[in-house]
């Protein structure tokens, strides 16, 4: 083959776990491994963190069975990191670093798997290597529940959280309407700065029941509108069921989160953290009725148990594509999706983006797909987010209960 | 039949719902209807208030299909109560009230699907009735997450929460320990008075990775007993999982979630409500690491797509028995269940005992099942509780989200 490079690879992990970022993991190492000109896998030990201070996992010396229930193993089997790569014409210490590495284990593929900043070191690895003349292939393989990485259709990661999310909140919607008093229950759903998690939880109201209300950070949110619309919820059924997303903001873009005492809320609460105890408390005091916050915190992140079976097979896919076309020659890349839809049916393709064009971008939700209210999704966001969030996890249970990955983690010593 | 008594029942739902109470009232809704002598069935609307309020639903004209659907579906369908019945020797008003309705539809019998103030309600229907003159057979049906009635070997709805609590514990701690940072991470569990379902944590440490200390309110919690064993964990894996009941209390008998300011915690901190806020800020300023409380909440209890597949089963029988009990003659009872292994197998059969001796008895957690140390429990509740979960439950799907029943719930009108 004309672009054959032969050597080592590295696939590291990066960012806040997901259900399926191991799937993706897995679809490089298995695909890797089986290629006939990667001579040895290795997995970083936190991500980039774990080339900086040569801890390599020896994948190459794994069980092929123990490998394979990564595919539903929750969270970043090889351990994440947060750490931001310095811009290499500042400061190229660690890029340095990274090419002796390299060097001494002959990597000439490297794997990131994460977000947006993921992407960003990629990228920067990337061109490192291009500059200093060390042939070797940079793919990154795209992951976040956030979905807000630019240029594909959507995350691997982002289904799976859609999934328990909705289902919680179904659930919850079942619990929280028990009695026959009045209620008001709001649910906090992470997302920074996009709001597709927390409109996920649309698909509850849409097909059972769900939240009456949803407040996303891709517009102000206004504490006066807030209340009026928990008010009429109220007064209509006795029971309002609101999720908010952990990023809601007022105009002048102070997190309800984080808005003090005397400052944004203009409650005179103190601080309890988290938009759904600070959102509790003031409902309570205008409304004077039973109000309950919930927090889905790490649980919706991590809920491999309620993967969407189409996520960790997408999230396996950009891993094997990411390696099938470094092998062919292509760098600085990251694996995205392309959505179609024939007769009605979801299918996926994939397709190779500049890192560049991706790094450091934000894809929000539309705001067309957001009601004039600002209170809610339309169905468009139903249309969109319903086929990704498919089937049933094909879970390994030993005892009723999970069985994960047990890894040996032997580190590589060359 | 010797014993043969013709007329409707009524069967109502109380207390805080679960995964599986549906279950129980499909066991008996169904039992009833394929009963030759029970002549109606009525859902009681919101428990005994429906009753009292002449709020009956006709499960008679109730869809067969949707009906069956109550199986998997979480929360209390009929709606659910917590008011507590008067002594009659004090105030029959309600029991008066409740002959009426029971004469007006011809109700000769009544389950009550509960806890332990169910029990009690149950046995004063029970009790009032007979002095009466009124015919009439009262059965209690038990459910309840904390699993603390006392003389069955368990409650239905308790192995779904501890399913839900064991999985969620697997994966936060696989979530908990990505990062190469320190980090301390303290999930709150319910359980007021008795620790079974903070307990039920110990099945995730013991099957994969879970809680490395658990705290029941079966014993007194000590703050620095406490701060010490989180040190030592610390200082040996870097990573802490901390699993809390929301009723553990001080030896002076305060809830830790409740200790005031200047109070009991000794440490100065405002009051943030919830033990594991309360904990997290404590464990932050001693050992300065990230720390994370998350309260698992509603989700616990309502989690029907993580439920027992055995204590779904178990929970419709003892709807069923209830019903053959009373059909056969039984009155004033609670059907409970009885273990027996037999070649390491797990049977489970049941009986029925007098509600006089179950109402306001609560069974804890054996003493001799917890660790010395007070911060663990033995294996013997490993043993107790793993025959418990065992099961997948057979969800109706539809578009990957739970399909719930949709009952008509039409007022009987006679």
């Amino acid at each position: 083959m004309d672009n054959e490079l032969r050597g080592a690879c590295i696939i590291g992990q990066s960012g806040g776990p997901t259900a399926v970022i191991n799937a993706s993991a897995y679809g490089v190492i298995r695909t890797a491994l089986d290629s006939d000109c990667i001579t040895r896998v290795y997995g970083a030990a936190h991500g980039i963190k774990g080339v900086l201070d040569d801890k390599l996992y020896d994948m190459n010396r794994e069980d092929a069975y123990e490998l394979s229930l990564l595919l539903h193993t929750p969270s970043s089997e090889l351990g994440s990191c947060r750490y931001k790569m310095k811009d290499p014409d500042e400061d190229d210490t660690d890029y340095k670093r990274i090419l002796e590495i390299f060097q001494k284990y002959n990597v000439r593929y490297f794997f990131y798997n994460g977000g947006n900043d993921s992407m960003d070191t990629c990228d920067k690895i990337s061109r490192f290597m291009a500059k200093s003349g060390w042939e070797c292939r940079v793919m990154g393989v795209p992951k976040t529940i956030d979905n807000d990485l630019y240029g594909t259709d959507h995350c691997p990661g982002f289904a799976s959280a859609a999934k328990y999310i909705a289902t919680s909140c179904m659930e919850v919607s079942k619990d929280a309407t028990v009695y026959d008093n009045g209620q008001v229950t709001i649910i906090e759903i992470m997302g920074r700065h996009a709001g597709w998690l927390a409109a996920s939880s649309k698909l509850a109201s849409y097909f059972g029941a769900g939240p009456d209300l949803i407040y996303l950070p891709e517009v102000d949110f206004d504490m006066n509108a807030f209340l009026k619309d928990v008010r009429r919820v109220y007064e209509d059924k006795g029971k309002v069921l609101v999720a908010v997303s952990e990023g809601i903001h007022y105009a002048d873009g102070v997190f309800v989160a984080e808005a003090q005492t005397s400052a944004t809320d203009g409650f005179g609460h103190a601080q309890l953290g988290g938009a759904a105890n600070i959102l509790s408390r003031i409902v309570k005091e205008d409304l004077g009725v039973k109000v309950r916050g919930i927090e889905l915190s790490l649980l919706q992140r991590c809920g491999a148990h309620l993967a969407s079976e189409t996520d960790v097979h997408e999230a396996f896919l950009a891993g094997k594509i990411a390696v099938e076309a470094a092998v062919s020659g292509a760098s600085g890349k990251m694996v995205a999706f392309e959505r179609h839809m024939l007769d009605g049916k979801y299918l996926c393709t994939t397709k190779l983006l500049p890192l560049t064009a991706v790094a450091n971008f934000e894809k929000k939700v539309p705001i067309e797909w957001i009601t004039q209210d600002k209170n809610n999704v339309t169905d468009d966001f139903v249309d969109y987010c319903l086929p990704l969030i498919q089937g049933e996890p094909k879970l390994v249970l030993e005892n009723s209960l999970p069985r994960y990955a047990r890894l040996k983690k032997i580190l590589a010593r060359v």
